[in-house]
């Protein structure tokens, strides 16, 4: 996980490209992930379709963003049914700054793959990642309850090791992974939750957000100035009063102390519109750190619900009474 | 006290300036009020001492101000003991905009005046301004429990009214306010509360506010979009969220409906700072009406205890902060 | 004013009903005014009726309350024009403890009266009571520009001084204290704002409110622990949190320094109800005294909007759930 | 790890116990994760010393608890690296109700073991818990840079591989997991963080929860009655009103749709506490649900700081005061 796999060339990467040198776009790989799949989907419109590039881990793939090695990177950052996944969370709020560019929802299913002949009653060793396990404890229980589970890096490599070696009898992995690997579904759509989904985002070097679309959201990520009880209060007051809706807030341990968090924050809306601008302005001076992770549209499209008082043209408006009263 | 009073030039008003038609600073007269006290103690260092004039009513020297005919006018606003001059806040709070330009507190202290020869026991009807009466309320129960009290419309007429009848034989006035009658004090420092203050205001024309000094008082007058419930605790949200604190908060009906009420609110600070610029911005947004009464000098020199993350140098560097990640 | 008036029997009270000695309801007097007219009508079901005897002061009236020598007394305490009345909201915040039994509402309407003969052209001095005054300005203004004003104790003791004396020429006071002076109305129905409203409130010793109705009121004095900035915001969100909500806010001041002030607050519902005695014992906890007025019947008999998960069936669930989980 | 491995019983099981059959206390094994260590430690005082008995996952040893076979059951729940177990925090939040009986918090720091005569140079495989991996992150990117790490499902199992294959070079796993498998350290204390620590908690059957120390957590869960805007804001008003500090506030999904979540809330204070029962029964009101999960000595033996106005007997005087207003 830790080798310093952006450095190679990998499966994933169009070999044409890479003659005239085009910076590759990463994703959290191998070949054949739910990661994999969502670049492509935001990438269809593309033309000519950039190189991609498939890295071991959410570190790696964003340290090749930061090194230059690759122009964005898409990595999962939170799922319907496992939550936040901390390795991009954690990666986002520290080491050089990085920027969200644009998000993706992903139906996530599962199937049970096997080598062709293996039947559900001979599996006794299932290999998968372990957000997939998760994501199919009940349907395990019932049909596999003998079986062990063990984990892997992907659910892709998953896949790629029942077809290379016999020491797993089935892998768990995406419905596209196991049949060009000549492997076969011994179920479909194993999932617990029909409609769990997946929320990626392509992460590219720190720098301008897009302007913005009307249907926008903007991350955050806050550090306490000290660790007082009323300071989550405060945070969410700054946001209440210029009338901005959350859709996400996650703590996560600095890794100083027990105890000790910091704060991913989603709100509705852009850094552009007045009263986001104004709250991450408030929350600058309250926090002892405020990382904006960037603003960029919703992959739903869902148009804020705006409180009266609150739009582009009443801060306008109250900005331009201000400047009436006060002293030349 | 509704007469025209204001058109007519009194015996305050220096005559000598009146020839080069310099318009006159106007008080709540007649002559020897405490509000004329105020006003030639605010005036002490100007050179030439510019001309002044009593007016019968708070409404006719604010009106005076409004028509041009007084440059200014000092009116009592608030009482240690008798608490808001509604008067006032009602006068500032509707009619043509006008701005506080300076706040001076004064302590309050009260003679029985009488004629000479006038004995205590032979007290039987006093007459003084109802508020004079209230802050002697415990003097008068122990000392006159049977005499009668009549109001004036000032303490300075209530004197002038023992000095030129009989129908009263006593008179509640400030302690300067005999003895140019030939009146003598039957009794000194009568007011229940020793340490009674009445906050007075010199009120101009609506215009720029002075410069900030560091240590200033911003009077605003808000008007509720609608009365719904939680409307005051937002309004205090604003103000709270920016740092700024309130020194005085009064309701007052709209005279529109029983339950209808506008604030007349004092908070620390000048327009000019940042924190309350921000406060006041989201007061004119929230709101149906936000009436700027002017910053100004606080008359105790107080300077405010800004909490950390609200300086002027917080908010410019928040501001640039934001200008650096917004997409222009 | 400050005349032991409450020991002496009055015009007001009913002799047959003194003779069996039952104590009399007080009311701010004298004959005729608005506040005889409220407890008129408010014991029109009474019967036998009790007897009533007028105060020359708000104070003396609940003093008599609180010596035992009125059973209650009625007095205003709010003008939908002029505002609260101090000396009400002073009176009930200190002394004894007292308590709000009932309230009622009155349109408050004006004739100018005159003696017969007496043409509006002649008029050159009116008296009145200052609120009538105040409430009646625009109409002066424009009815009488010239005329000059002098402040009586009541708007019924100002008829009775132009009935009795002619150094008045016309009295401001309601539309059924006149006749019975021989005076004659000049002009009907001067109020500026036609919708005006007067509400008084039946005072009586301290003990324990009516059941609750389901329209009710609950009347409340605040003292701050310390005058700390943040105050008031806490005040109000002791009551947000429990759903309930404020009619009124009224700040005066605590006559100790210029700035230190205390709150009368009214809200909606009964001690009774689990989110006002929740409230109640929140704000006793944190104000320095919470003085309880008293919890009545509304007036206007308005039913509070209750907010989902503030019922008294909330309360007592929630009571109950915590009851299960707690250890004993 | 989704064996019913809780069925059989393992190695850590005192066989003497068995015989007479006393139900064992579970742990997330197998045997030498820290999990055992934490539960030996919290153990240490008991006379005769319970039966322990490891178990595969978290599920199975919280499920283990639920049937009854396991008397209670130690599992990690937060991480100062990692951040919280969600696999402990939705097992807590979801299912028949549990309870925290004790909690207690261990340094985490790793070796790096070997078999006899490896050389650090010759490490190509590492295995280990992605969390133990997650924490020695630098370590290994230093010490280690082309080795490749493969998961493992507990750091003990980890190391029980390196001791019984030749699949892996190494494994990463406590201090005291290595020797008794016969392997060497081939480097110690490789935590990036020397600081970092775990926090367990002992999870028993739902029942009363134990009485209070004076230095008492609580915990619970809390599921929005709806997914709006200010929820979060409510949750924390709740809390705060009553002077009830968090020490914890985790989001989870709530696994129906992306953006609904419940939140996992550690709270100072016991149940029996005034001001923690109130802020319950207010939570209980506000939330869909509220579930408890239980109070308990804190690990740290830190005190709470009450805000004046919220102790017990502020409690008790202020029920016994409004007792004394409402109505009987």
């Amino acid at each position: 996980m830790e080798r310093r796999d952006a450095k190679a060339p990998r499966a994933g990467t169009s070999q044409r490209n890479r003659l005239v040198d085009v910076t590759p776009i990463g994703y959290l790989g191998p070949e054949g992930t739910f990661s994999q799949a969502a670049l492509l989907l935001l990438l269809a419109a593309e033309e000519p379709q950039p190189p991609t590039q498939a890295f071991g881990s959410v570190t790696s793939a964003l340290e090749a963003v930061r090194q230059g090695e690759a122009a964005a990177a898409l990595v999962p950052i939170e799922n319907s049914v496992e939550g936040s996944v901390p390795a991009t969370l954690d990666e986002l709020a520290s080491g050089d700054p990085l920027m969200i560019a644009a998000e993706i929802s992903l139906p996530v299913q599962f199937n049970l793959w096997v080598r062709p002949g293996t039947q559900l009653a001979d599996i006794k060793r299932v290999t998968t990642h372990p957000h997939a396990q998760a994501q199919c404890r009940a349907w395990l229980h019932d049909a596999l309850p003998d079986a062990e589970v063990v984990p892997a890096m992907s659910t892709a490599s998953a896949a790629a090791a029942v077809a290379g070696e016999q020491i797993f009898d089935a892998a768990i992995a995406a419905p596209w992974a196991g049949e060009p690997l000549g492997l076969h579904a011994a179920a479909q759509d194993i999932a617990d939750n029909p409609d769990a989904t997946t929320r990626f985002v392509l992460v590219r070097p720190h720098g301008q957000p897009p302007a913005p679309t009307g249907a926008d959201k903007t991350t955050l990520v806050l550090f306490m100035r000290e660790d007082h009880p009323g300071a989550l209060l405060q945070i969410l007051t700054e946001f209440s009063v210029r009338g901005v809706n959350l859709t996400l807030i996650q703590s996560r341990p600095t890794r100083k102390a027990m105890g000790d968090y910091f704060f991913t924050i989603d709100c509705e809306g852009h850094v552009d519109d007045a009263r986001v601008g104004e709250a991450l302005a408030g929350l600058h001076r309250l926090c002892a750190e405020v990382r904006f992770l960037g603003s960029y549209a919703r992959h739903d499209g869902k148009t804020p619900s705006i409180r009266p008082g609150t739009t582009n043209t009443d801060f306008a408006d109250s900005t331009e009474w201000l400047r009436g009263i006060r002293a030349r």
